[in-house]
């Protein structure tokens, strides 16, 4: 961190054109910081352009402002332009908007792999979300507030802290939400519109689950992606780990995912046992906590040769 | 409300032997606030007694001190006890607790519909929980606190307003919450417990989620309870209609319930339709977003019935 929060709030009434963006694959912390900041931005009487080089989810849909970010072939750019670049650790977490970035970089953040490229930057790693610092800093600079960018940092917040439930949920992030919510952030219009699921993904749901089994009395749990799971699911399974997770009593779960009749992709998860060494086993690593390695094995094999090395862990 | 902050204070400190209570079917609010009450108590040298004619969930056995939770034939009291009646309206909503109460009693809750039954009130309907209004009260008081009493409030709290995404979560449902965190709430732990679930129920889930359909092009969502259905869920079914809630695009959701082949139970619920006009066509009832109604018809004709109801009024 080499600039205060007063210094950002000078720094950006300093400049007149402003470039917004945030990382690829935008997540609710990413989209809700950059709209709230553009939105406070307006507030200010400031020409802000929203950026990003990649597709919004749907889900984010009912944010206010969100018509408003532009792809990177939509928006020119010259020296005189400030950008800020939203929770993203560096210029290669932003895509094609890299090319835009022609003036002065503002990076505001709170990734531990944060990697200090920017003119100024503010990054705050024991917060949360982006999203907590922007609340702090606006509340600090007593900004005006609007709906818009109430909801947008309530978003930001709860989608990276998992609605308060995971361990980054400090009482700082809950504070920070209180002053959203004081400010008409409305918790029930986020969330009912965050967790709206399409049919598909409901009746994805149910046949993934018909697949969920249990080895060593309840302690390992697992879930299967054959051909016929993928076929109604998809490439992307990522969400449907947590169920695999909360089996009560389940203290380490995995997925084994068909990638042909010789290979299966493997993904695992503990609540404390390290999933690392299991995975090394097999090539892959990862985390102390979640890993992930492929096997040249059929689906069933590689399955029985997973829960054998969890077995000797557990 | 007839008694200060400080004057509960007073009180609690005055009374030797204290019995603690909550109402019937007690929820994630009625036993977190009771065991934090318990465990302050315990702090403070008194005698306490927690009792609740019920059985507890074993979804909260991650909980301090609930194996000190009696039935109301474990315990003997006098008319030197004082009785604190814990998020409940009134003692009609604690079963066979009401003999036991033989002094004077303090009332701590935060219903609207509370009935002013106590000797000594503190009732905060501006509360989301009775959770929150404890540890407004343990703050204010300058309490000592341990992780037990910080992760039972913070479940009493988080439970009542589903972590944080309910329209009763205020800036100060948020600070208490915060206050919880400081003082050793863990989130992760509590929510991790919370939300653990049993293979058996997330089989039937899999289930419940392969009758789920939309009517009226998406805007009507119906989960059947088929006897086959039925078979693997058994009669508690009130948790899955928030999966038919949450469908993209649902104004209005409802469950059928076969009873008999000639007898169809129906709950409805709605985003801001009236659905008790729907109930009532067939001599049901409830509220504007929530209401229930039986039919004396077989399952799928009555699913039918209320389609066509509900289609004339969105």
């Amino acid at each position: 961190m080499n600039c205060s929060a007063q210094e950002i709030y000078t720094l950006l009434r300093h400049y007149d054109k402003i470039l917004l963006t945030a990382h690829v694959s935008p997540d609710g912390d990413a989209i809700g910081s950059l709209l709230a900041l553009w939105h406070w931005l307006q507030l200010q009487g400031k020409k802000a352009v929203m950026v990003i080089d990649d597709d919004i989810d749907d889900r984010y849909d009912f944010l206010d402002g969100l018509q408003y970010i532009n792809k990177p072939d939509q928006v020119e750019t010259d020296d005189s332009w400030l950008t800020v670049v939203l929770d993203a650790t560096g210029l290669g977490r932003i895509g094609q908007v890299e090319s835009l970035v022609r003036g002065k970089v503002l990076n505001i953040d709170h990734h531990i792999s944060n990697e200090h490229f920017a003119q100024w930057e503010y990054v705050r790693t024991d917060c949360a979300a982006t999203g907590e610092i922007l609340t702090y800093l606006f509340d600090l600079w007593h900004s005006e507030w609007n709906t818009a960018m109430a909801d947008a940092l309530y978003t930001a917040i709860a989608t990276d802290c998992g609605f308060f439930k995971f361990n980054n949920t400090t009482g700082h992030t809950l504070r920070m939400a209180a002053i959203l919510v004081d400010h008409g952030a409305r918790p029930d219009f986020i969330s009912e519109h965050l967790d709206a699921r399409s049919l598909e993904k409901l009746k994805a749901l149910s046949k993934v689950l018909e697949h969920l089994e249990l080895f060593d009395d309840g302690r390992i749990s697992c879930l299967s992606y054959t051909p016929e799971v993928l076929k109604i699911t998809g490439e992307h399974t990522g969400m449907y780990m947590d169920y695999a997770r909360n089996v009560k009593g389940s203290e380490v779960a995995f997925t084994v995912k068909y990638v042909s009749d010789k290979e299966t992709r493997v993904s695992l998860r503990s609540k404390g046992m390290d999933v690392n060494a299991v995975a090394a086993v097999f090539g892959g690593g990862g985390h102390v906590r979640a890993a992930g390695c492929t096997l040249d094995k059929p689906l069933d094999e590689a399955k029985k040769l997973i829960v054998k090395e969890i077995e000797k862990r557990l």
